[in-house]
């Protein structure tokens, strides 16, 4: 990380970062309000510097040890304006603010009725984003893998039915790129890209969404420890994205026997994340548990562990789901849900009772 | 399980008991307000269902398969006074009841002065149970393994201290049996005895202590699952002992890089152990995460997720703690934590916010 | 699965796969010598079992339950040639046959010089194919990510070196596929395509890889199951590409303190693996143990748990190794290897001592 | 560690020792030829070395930071006769020399005649010791705990079957202790006490039964890495006992979905933790694998990759053992194994094809 000084000129600003280019990494600007620092992408352990400590207009240098450096609170506070969280704004949702977010919505796009009636629901219950796979990542071949694969024509229709029911409520919306040819069409009709938890190590495909200027909600892999979590993540704000919604869904389960939960819901992660980064960090109890009846309980405690909003599946008739109705709840109970959330919200957030 | 009809007489029960004996499995009496409920331990596949079903006085005959049948809500709700949870009370404490339950103090017992001084303090904080431990399992046997190490004398001495602390601030206290010789002196001086992680997984520690009639506190292996930690806690329950308090304390965590929490506190692992089992749990958030930064959150969060209480490490100054100093809240930390969780439980109790 | 009769005509069978295609299923056609048997790629559930029973030159349908039929012993052996072990044909090499296959090379593709110094020197050494990375998947974006990054340009020079090399020693060459725009290029230098373990999940790469026909080696992820790692080896057999060579490369390791190996390699799926398909497994004892001084053993172990190769990251000096220097051994390890390995094979395999 | 002068006197030796015992810990003394080496059992940093250093006859002082020192290579070179691997011998059979061992037989005693029958057969297949399971852990109170379960009479009979099946075939035997009140009766009629993978972290069982002095063979817990597994065979050590036999059986399986082995045997901790410990190290695959079938393949690659034996549940009839018969073996299977086993091991032994 370099910083340059106050009085530094642009031309100062150019000569660093073509020394950067020269010593073989890329450079990332963050010209804050009182300071310009210059964040190094690529192997600081190849760069001299001293060298670069002694370039005109440049005010000191700093290396940063963890594989997550951009992100990282420690670059925060020096590139500017992120010394608190990033709140990261999408049409009329603040993500990372005081108030929690809520994603809801089908797992899978199934008709324009089904999503149109949901949407319609969960923005009655008070949900703020509407999600819906159509291009769903499947553990087999032989399983429905979305209306995605029905063909670039389906594909686009189930899209625009996505956007426009986002439109018709008043509601960004959020779905799944799953591979690398799927990122100009998702992001021509989605406000928020996801990349699930699956694709968590494609760095590829982070990359190159990252590149669209969108949003990305970024899910963890079941396999990832933290650290992993954080350096894939940082893909993203490499490419010059910080637009990065972290999401916890939960981890392979420990132990032999029967599994009670589908996954492991590390709630731990939230707050541990967050002394780590400025992101924003949500959870989604639908796939951590893989069970309907424990949705309510761990959204309850997603909000308690300090996250930043939850994802939860919903449908206004679970049992006729195609994918994961099994872990999906009704609109009433997701309303039970957000107003519960909201209230503990409230109890945990310093202050805000008097309002 | 054999329940019995109404008007079964004594003898009958005697003979249906006698039989029991003869197919090589022993009997669990149930007698509730209504009718008497026969829990069979041992392999059920042995016993001729059909031959009991005929014997006079017997009302009807039930398989019940899973490996934890006896602390199972089916069988409490055929056994009586279960139906619903089961509440634990210890001394002035009621544990598994509307309130949620706080139990704090050192990770170890260090000296009378240092024990008295967190008692009081804790007490103050809000705290119902005071935990010291005294038999410290350790990883090195080249590490601090409690003053229960320096011999029988000093070990009586720190439970002692224990005892009288909890009387003079009006606290049962609970400690940690480490092997099957410490169960007679610990239950002599404690309250409730603590069967810790390492320990899950020991029969024959479970069988012994659970014989001392005293409520035991289980927690749960790192690396076992939920039908594990259910079969192991039946082992108590086959001696004749339900006053089994469950802990959830963490388990194995996932993936490569640098650990950011020692543990992966299993949060919903509560609210899916409720739906199989009457017996409270409750989860320790400081062995859970390792991190004292940490514990404020995640036990909000073990409240929300519907726990019956937290089990907390604490002392007035942490830093000076010889074991787990890092994971060890403040008194005033406490404070906050046990009104942060008491304020998310009247919350979440339906109805509880009119009182 | 549908197995038409004998005498059955081309008509039939061409009517059968439109009715198939009618269903919303795609057709694996498989002509054996004595019959012709029709896999359905898709949800069977779906399928009308007994109207396809009843259409003219069927003889008979069957379902078969894994998420992994088309690679499944079951359907191999009534799809002809495939009765016993598939052999994967790659030059003069035979993957899966009677003499284990090793394949070595550096973990990443460096220099012209330093690639045709090893490809000499473990050609040498026994060796049959070589490897080297030339775009490689990295945890850090900030590390080095082989020449492939540096742009379209220098990662086809490194193809050409790859493949050049390959010629000169007579050796099919494999190198990683990381990204979908990769495959092209890839596809047109490299004898056999690797699809690494952070993207065994990535089924958009795994399908579009596929289409290119050729070879194409599968590592497990180190958190997947075998019924996932055979699951995504699937979607490479659902686009009709059955050269799949499986490599088991090692999985999260357990347990708390210092790793001493860096994963841990699952030897027992081999065997577990080859019961249920006909595809070759090989093992990455490098990557499993992440220690050049296990390589030795774990190698040898690997042909002794029954595996069709090993695959071995080589160096004539591991210390000057950019990527990976750790586990890479020296020209002359590789020799003592592949000469323990080839003897240990000869014990194993019944009546060929006498030859 | 603290190393005596070679011309060091009795008293020297003797006032050292009361000095450690001062600071709190205690004394490992090992005599060799040369010098003599006192372990510190205990926490090292509690001790001033630079007091030791200048006592009379302390040639010097060395601290060894793992939490095994006492079984570590290090303090085995300096300790005397432990330059090398420790064998250890146990009747007529060496564990840890050049010649791999054998351990066989049911999982469960469950008659005389059983008994007898299988002893005879593994003494014919090639088997050195006898192994059968009185004190069974298991996961479920109601299922069979062995015949050690059925009081003291009975399983005082059981275990002099085993001791006269040992005598009558001329084995050692060996056999579990479970809990701490099983240690006298069964150190009274097994040549060799085995602690289970479920016990491996009670350390007061290990205390206790180390005290016997008898030889110990320690399974490794299926959640337990490496380092802790040594440091739990240090609990051994620090009771005066050497003669640890370390015993892999498989750790936690990874992954999602249907589990093709029970657990995942980690053969590369053989060769791992024979790089730590001059202690031998053997696997059971039976345990490890959980399936009959992988038992061969898996028994050879233990061999290959070092291990000093192997320990495999046999029967004359797999089918009819009431404990664990998927994952045993006849009697002609056994002594396949054992022998492709010697052949893999002489292949491995240098120089030793000559003889």
């Amino acid at each position: 990380m370099i910083i340059m000084k106050t009085d530094s000129t642009p031309e100062q600003l150019a000569r660093v970062i073509h020394e950067i280019r020269k010593s073989g990494l890329k450079s990332d600007v963050s010209q804050g309000e009182f300071q310009t620092v210059i964040g190094l992408v690529g192997d600081e352990r190849r760069v001299d510097f001293a060298h670069f400590a002694a370039l005109p207009g440049v005010k000191e240098t700093m290396m940063i040890e963890t594989p997550y450096k951009l992100i990282s609170r420690e670059y925060g506070r020096f590139s500017g304006g992120l010394t608190e969280n990033r709140v990261i704004t999408v049409g009329n949702v603040r993500i990372g603010g005081d108030e929690p977010v809520f994603i809801a919505g089908p797992c899978a796009v199934e008709s324009k009725a089904q999503l149109f009636k949901i949407a319609e629901g969960i923005k009655k219950a008070g949900a703020h984003i509407l999600r819906g796979g159509i291009f769903k990542p499947r553990s087999s071949v032989h399983s429905f893998q979305g209306l995605g694969a029905g063909g670039q024509e389906k594909a686009e229709e189930a899209l625009e039915w996505l956007q426009r029911a986002g439109q018709k409520y008043e509601m960004p919306v959020i779905t799944e790129v799953r591979g690398e040819s799927q990122i100009n069409l998702v992001a021509e009709h989605a406000d928020i890209l996801q990349i699930g938890s699956r694709n968590m190590y494609n760095q590829d495909l982070l990359a190159r969404a990252a590149r669209k200027g969108k949003p990305i909600l970024l899910k963890r892999h079941f396999g990832a420890g933290i650290e992993e979590f954080l350096s894939f993540a940082e893909y993203i704000a490499a490419e010059g994205n910080r637009d990065i919604i972290l999401c916890e869904r939960g981890v392979l389960p420990v132990g032999k026997g029967k599994g009670y939960t589908r996954y492991t819901l590390d709630l731990a992660a939230v707050p541990a994340i967050q002394k780590e980064t400025y992101l924003p960090i949500i959870c989604d109890p639908s796939h951590g548990t893989g069970r309907r009846d424990l949705v309510f309980n761990m959204s309850c405690a997603t909000i308690a562990a300090g996250a930043s909003g939850v994802m939860i599946e919903a449908h206004y008739n679970p049992e006729e789901a195609v994918v994961d109705g099994q872990q999906t709840v009704t609109l009433d109970e997701l309303k039970d849900i957000i107003d519960s959330c909201q209230r503990i919200r409230k109890l945990m957030t310093p202050g805000m009772e008097e309002n």
